[in-house]
């Protein structure tokens, strides 16, 4: 199912953002800024992340793609997210949702619906946050869905794939769900197929995790490896790992 | 003194966390948000951070219990107090509050005034922090004071508890005694006494503080080792080193 | 043209730091507030860090030095920016602008503008964000302005001084650059020449980012060595490094 996604696709994507260090613009929440930073630097990306409604479009107009993440978010974060979406409307620039918690509040379904109206849109969160999102995703042709959990599930518009990497441990830090929301937005900055963009990203995170996983004592250094390993991670290993 | 408060009440007030699992809505300062929700998570509870007005009753509603954290409060963070105060009031559920730099700011006072007018409330703060708030304490019936320091002092409704773990490297790294306040609403969400609850939490942020404490060369590796000690804390441990 | 700043002036002024505890407020952004304030408190100092325009200059009053960092400036920052100014130019405190991004965005290109007014103003940006405060600087007599990159070249009323220390990780790990400020202002309290201050905070910078460069094994372990290394920055270390 997956064999349009190989080490070869997946690192090919991975060096266009080494080579290109897409700048990706992340509204998100503030729990996640800095692990979501750390990881798309080690990623070869470059983390811009203004919230102000005055400034948001200005920092965000040469970004390579945006994320929108709805955790924490603010009355000004509420006010920014419209200027983003005409940003990436006008400029066709990749747009991810990461729809944090959206089943516990209303205004963020509120404002889930508001994105979902973007053509193109790429959405990932967990199998609660999906589900909730559901009936909305049903309304919306050309969207890639992305379900993250033991094996992650990405359902676009070129295809459906699946990607079974990743460790138990990265469900006990915080922000690891968030910042790799932020990897698939640095993928879908060069490469234009969402479905692989997408899948070369939480394959990298993936992995990543499992190289963590395998050097940790716990969830307090996981994150610390896990970052290590991104940044390290080569054709080579990504050979051996998908085997 | 704290005969209550042996190694076996202890581990079966965090068994009760880590079945159970609570949901600890935290309005707390930014600085902190990261290392508290990585906290909570080793500790086996869950974090929620949802600050803006219109959304925090609604997130914070099927919570286990409240951490109010006035560091970096905002504008929203003050709208969203009155909230959270009106859910913990008509639900009976537990309310901790963390009053960071109280002693330098006027806000900070007046929202503390009408955050202890919640019955059963429990405070902890540094011993700068709890001399300042100690008039309006003095007419707060009920309320739960904790002074954490070298040695933790608990005076609740059922009895007064000392705990003398910990470490010096804990003052070193910003956000423990914060993440310390998100670990008692935690055991609060768990066990209805508020002084066994703080206890509990605190004696194991102390052992876990000083097992970090032996494999850290700094501050900047501690909270790491801190994080790992947690996740792992079992019985045997804690029987250990509370002799 | 360092003849001024050798190892024994650089010890002298962080060993006033450590002596003195300065308390450092930080109205700083969200991605970088938490590795700021541990590396503040790493270095002896003290972090604060309200935003709330009803209570920064409470806060702020009784600090020793004021940073001002534009990243993430939220709307409730930007009416704390001329609180604390005003603070500032009464008490004659020193203040750090650290001019994020300015070169995206005009809000905060106008921030500057404001803050620049401010006699004895020090600014600490990168290469790109100096040169586009450029022509606002070369209008602002008196200023202090500190080019970090691969050499460090501060340019203070009391000459020019230039730090060649660091290590190239330094530039993947988020907020490191605006935790270098906050250092900047931590000597400013205490050293009333801006140029010796600066030169020494960054010096000490530059060197813990070396020694943690040596034990890392990539950017996500690297913060926790730099802070590690810069809790335990002796003379005999500065001595052999500055050689």
């Amino acid at each position: 199912m997956n064999a349009r996604l190989d080490a070869t696709r997946v690192a090919s994507i991975l060096a266009r953002v080494a080579q290109a260090r897409p700048r990706v613009h992340c509204l998100t929440n503030t729990v996640a800024q800095n692990v979501t930073a750390n990881m798309l630097l080690a990623f070869g990306a470059i983390p811009s992340m203004a919230v102000h409604p005055d400034e948001v479009a200005d920092v965000a107009a040469a970004a390579g793609a945006i994320l929108i993440n709805l955790g924490t978010i603010s009355p000004e974060g509420e006010r920014a997210i419209p200027r983003l979406l005409e940003l990436a409307r006008a400029q066709g620039k990749p747009l991810v949702l990461d729809p944090v918690f959206v089943e516990l509040s209303p205004l963020r379904m509120r404002l889930a619906e508001d994105i979902l109206r973007l053509p193109g849109i790429v959405v990932r969160g967990n199998g609660g946050e999906m589900q909730a999102l559901a009936p909305l995703l049903a309304a919306t042709p050309g969207a890639t869905r992305i379900t993250t959990g033991a094996v992650d599930r990405i359902e676009a518009p070129s295809g459906l794939f699946e990607i079974a990497h990743g460790h138990p441990l990265m469900t006990k830090v915080t922000g690891l769900g968030c910042a790799s929301s932020a990897l698939v937005a640095a993928c879908c900055a060069v490469e234009p197929d969402p479905g692989l963009a997408a899948g070369a990203a939480l394959t990298a995170f993936g992995i990543a995790g499992e190289i963590a996983a395998e050097r940790s004592a716990g969830p307090g250094s996981f994150a610390m490896h896990l970052i290590d390993a991104l940044a390290s991670l080569d054709e080579a290993t990504l050979l051996t790992r998908m085997g």
